[in-house]
Parts: structure tokens; sequence; C-alpha cells
């Protein structure tokens, strides 16, 4: 496991979103820029629908940092769509070196890290860290169609329609991408597809960890510790695991899939879920809360299960992923 | 569209291959370091079959470079199956920081690419480049089972069963990463899902033409110019296309999946594809022959149809990537 400080430390030079309809009308809704009323963002099919909102979550991101799809050395982009079509198409015209990612739920850590590794290095002087996932799309890809109306598990988790683009660069601004580690894979032999939260909380144990004791950080040294989409299973087990290594972790720490919902008012079980889930989050609230100064120090922890429908069916058990990036406000 | 010139180039540190019977029967068959006979690698399901490709090709890779899994600091691995699981499921009890890529068929390129990039950038001091597919996980997937003996289509190709890994890392050996170009995203308009070759033939042209006239290389300067899986329809339009720009590539010119299989012998029609088709020839015809110093200059371009069963059935284009990698002999 590698825990990688970032020589010149990129910058966040603006962020984009795109969310659904119960996206925004959850508790982070006057944070999101876009949103379709309909979840169809002007489209035929649930698939074109999220391959525009990854188009719009794109250029929102280019008008926020008040640059050009041209000024964009690369692309680091991926959904949950088999074949990450929803990135490939809606990128399709953007004229710009595409680097394809699966990291499952995971993927935006993974993009972020990956640009601020290569910024870093001076390969690119800025780039574009994407993801999406619409929950028309995976819930027919992965479950049921929405339309046959299926009956979920207590357990399981709402995939979240949103795209979110974050454009990291060479310069400076209020919020730097300072640290970074990337997961190894961890199965905790979880086989139970409608707990995803269970089969990726030991992966964010696993990672979160072992930046703790690589470090020398402590909780208190964060204004917030959000988790992609871990959920409220996956999050009371995090704590646990953590609170039983002696890190109480529970002041600080929150995950994205709580936040995007409120679980009382909105039918969304165990909280919400998906590579959009912590991407918009995290390009929306999370930004604007350095932006205001609240924030100066958060980690961002992408949590993916690297499953398939069919290794499920094959009663394979879960792997799970989760990658770290330490964003702050300070070079 | 860049063309990066890799600062210290990381070396290839070793190679690892496994493939199937089809493959080991081809050709290339004494190029190769591991094959199974029934393509089954030991295992009940073609799913798991692949994975176990991935895992020996890791393994293999490692004991040729006389590392262990402990010194390499970040695996970058796809494959062509939904959610990428055989890599995810081959690899996931390496211990090591995992970066999921879905490039489809250009997957091995792109992970040489971010590989190359990371360890120049002094990240990690070793990391692994990994891309697979198998004949019977892809056909089921994307076409129909192996075991209804569908018709195929003169212009169709044969997806090959092939795992393959390169390891890279610092220091000095006979063959090194000096530039990586990717590519960016070219829709040609093609919709036949049996001819890929013509769908993703444009993007690699995009790609070379655009190295040649960055760099002012010309195609006498490589001993070869190898393309990942157009096959023979895709490959003749790549030699068409840069014609007319004046630049005859015929000399030194070859596409793996024509190098792969034996198009008079073997029931393969336009030739090989998949990711582990241009990643086996690389990591072993290729590397060997830098080995013995036939080879000082080649470019390795990775060629990726990134269309999902589901867009072509919606009716849309195939849109294409292609990203290239000069290897040399010099640092």
């Amino acid at each position: 496991m590698s825990v990688i400080k970032i020589k010149n430390p990129p910058c966040v030079l603006g962020v984009g979103n795109a969310v659904g309809k119960e996206e925004f009308d959850g508790p982070l809704g006057g944070y999101f820029s876009f949103h379709s009323d309909d979840n169809r963002f002007g489209m035929k099919t649930w698939e074109k629908s999220e391959a525009e909102m990854v188009k719009i979550s794109y250029n929102n991101a280019l008008s926020d940092a008040g640059i050009v799809s041209g000024d964009v050395g690369a692309i680091f982009a991926g959904d949950l769509m088999n074949q990450c079509t929803a990135s490939a198409y809606g990128l399709s015209d953007t004229n710009t070196p595409y680097f394809g990612l699966y990291g499952a739920c995971s993927t935006m850590a993974e993009a972020i890290m990956l640009g601020a590794l290569t910024v870093s290095g001076g390969n690119f002087k800025a780039v574009a860290s994407c993801a999406a996932s619409h929950n028309c799309t995976a819930e027919r890809q992965f479950r049921f169609p929405v339309e046959y109306g299926g009956q979920r598990t207590p357990t399981s988790q709402r995939t979240v329609t949103a795209a979110a683009c974050m454009i990291l660069s060479q310069g400076e601004s209020c919020m730097y991408v300072r640290t970074v580690s990337p997961g190894r894979i961890f199965d905790a032999g979880i086989n139970d597809i409608n707990n995803m939260g269970a089969a990726m909380a030991p992966a964010a144990y696993d990672t979160l960890f072992n930046f703790f004791t690589s470090t020398g950080c402590a909780p208190k040294d964060f204004d917030l510790i959000a988790t992609g989409d871990l959920g409220f299973e996956g999050a009371e087990i995090l704590k646990d695991l953590m609170k039983e290594k002696n890190y109480d972790i529970s002041a600080v720490y929150n995950d994205c899939g709580l936040m995007i919902y409120d679980r009382e008012h909105q039918d969304v079980h165990a909280g919400g879920s998906g590579c959009g889930c912590g991407a918009a989050v995290l390009c929306s609230y999370i930004a604007d809360k350095f932006r205001n100064g609240e924030f100066n120090n958060v980690l961002f922890i992408g949590t993916g299960a690297l499953m398939s429908p069919l290794t499920v069916f094959q009663g394979e058990t879960i792997p799970a992923i989760a990658h770290l990036v330490h964003f702050s406000s300070k070079k």
C-alpha cells in the first residue's frame, strides 16, 4: 500500500455537476448547478440521458474553470454502464486524449488520483476527472428495470443519478490534491449483492487505516472524512472497524450516500450509491465549502465493488476497493 | 492531441503471457510461455478461466522480471468482460494498489502509458500493465455463446484467448518506453458490429498521423509499426488512409490480429481481436525481438472500439480510440 505525497500539488480549477430529480430534491439540492426534472436530460433512452449528463457536467466544469476543452490535456473518466459507454459517448466530441477507467463506484477517486499524478508530473497543464451513474441504466443492468417495481431489501442502496467533473490544473486555487493513496483489492467474503456497503466497508477501512498509520494523521486533522457510497450499513461497519483500532472517526465522518438523500423522507433504503454519488457531492457541496473557507482538509474515499451480475450469479464473493484523496486548502 | 516524450524512460523489466490453444497453434506459438490446451486453464467457468489466465501472466511477468508482487507499486489492468472482472478477480490476491481500466481492445496501450508516466514521475519504482480477453467469455457477452455455432461474417474477427503483463521499472534493460500518445475518441460513423476493424482504423490513423507530424518521424525509423487488432479489413484501411497523406507504412506495418493467427489454415475470418491480442504479441514476440537485438524501435498502437452491445442495438455508431507507445532499445 502506498501513500503518495504529490509533488507540486495540482489545484482544483473548477467543478461541474448534473443530477436527477431525486438528488435535486435531497438535502444538497441547492449545491447542484444543473438538474433534470424527469431524469432524461432531453434524451429518448436512459443510456443517452446518462451520456448527456456526462457532457453537461464536463462543460459546466470547463466554464467554472474558465477554460475550453482545448486546454484540457487529458480526460480520465468512467461510469457503471457495460463498456463504460456513458463516458465514451458523452465525451466523444471533446477532441481530447481520453483514458477510460473502470473502478466501479470508486471511479471518481481513481480519476482524480491519475489526473493529479500526471499534472504533477508535468505531463499535462490541466486534466478533467469525471464519473457518472444513472439510476435507470444501473438498476436495469445490475438488478431489474425500474419499470418492474421490484421489492428492495433494507440494506440495498439507490443508485444516484448524477455526473460530475473536476478540472485539475497547475496553478493556484482554494483546493489542492495533496496526497493520494490507491487501494488494493480487498475481498471480505461478502456475496450479497443487496448489501454492497458491507462488501466495500472493509476496503475503505484498509485504505483509511493505512493512511493514518503511514502519515501519522488522525481524524481530528480533517474537517470531513467522506466515503463515496457505503450507505447506512457500510458506514456503520467502517466506523466500528476504525474504532476497534482506536481511531474514532465519528465526529468528522460522513458518507456521500447518506448526505445526498434524506433517508427519512426519500425512499432510498440504505442511502445512495454509484459512481455519481461521491463524485457529485465532491463537485458541489465539498468544493463549495472549500471556496467559502469552511473546509481546509478533507479526505475523500472512493469505494467500489468490483463484481459483475454474472460473477454474483456464479456464486463468487464481491471484491472491493477504496482509493483515498486528501484535498487541502494549502499547497 | 499530445505526444509525450517520457522523462527518465522506464524500462521493460519483464513480460508474461498465457494463451489458449488456437493462439498456441498459430504462427507465434513458440513465443508464448504458457498455454492451455482446452482454454480452461484448469477452471470450471470461462470467466474463472480468464481470471486465472490473468493471474498466470502476472506471475510469469514477475518471475521474468526477477521481482515479487510486493515490489510492484501499482497494477494497471483491464479486460473486456462486463465490470472488468477478469482483472479484478485474477489480481485480487496481489495485495497491490490497483487501477482498473476500460479502453476496450486498446487497454494494454493505455495501461503501459499510465504505468510509464507514473514510474517516470517517480511515484512507483515498478508497475505492472496487464490486459486480457477470452474467446468464450467475449463471444457470449458481445455476440453469441460459442456453443451456438453461429455463422460469422467475413469481416468479423476472432477474439483472442490471451492475457499478458508487462513490468515497467526504473533502471536499465533492452527495451524502454520512450514516447506515448494517448488518443482521442474518434467516431467514423460505422455501426456494423461485425466490422470493428473499419470502426477502429480511422482512430489508428488519427493517432499515427499526428505522431508522425508532431515528431518528424517517418515509417522508416521503425522496425515495426504494430496495431493491436485491426484485422485484415482495418489494416488495409489504415494503410490506405496513411498513404493518402504520403506516409507509406506498408514495409514496416503489421497488425497483431494478423500476426497471431494463420488466416489460411485457421478459421479466424478477418484475424484476431480483443485486449489480449496486441498485449500477448507485444509481451512475447516483440519483447523477444528486442532481447535478441533484432528490434530497436517499435510503435505499438492499441486500438479499441468503445461501443457496447446495448448501444449497437440502439442504433448508435461505434466510437473508437487508439493509443500509441514508442518502445526503443535506447533510453
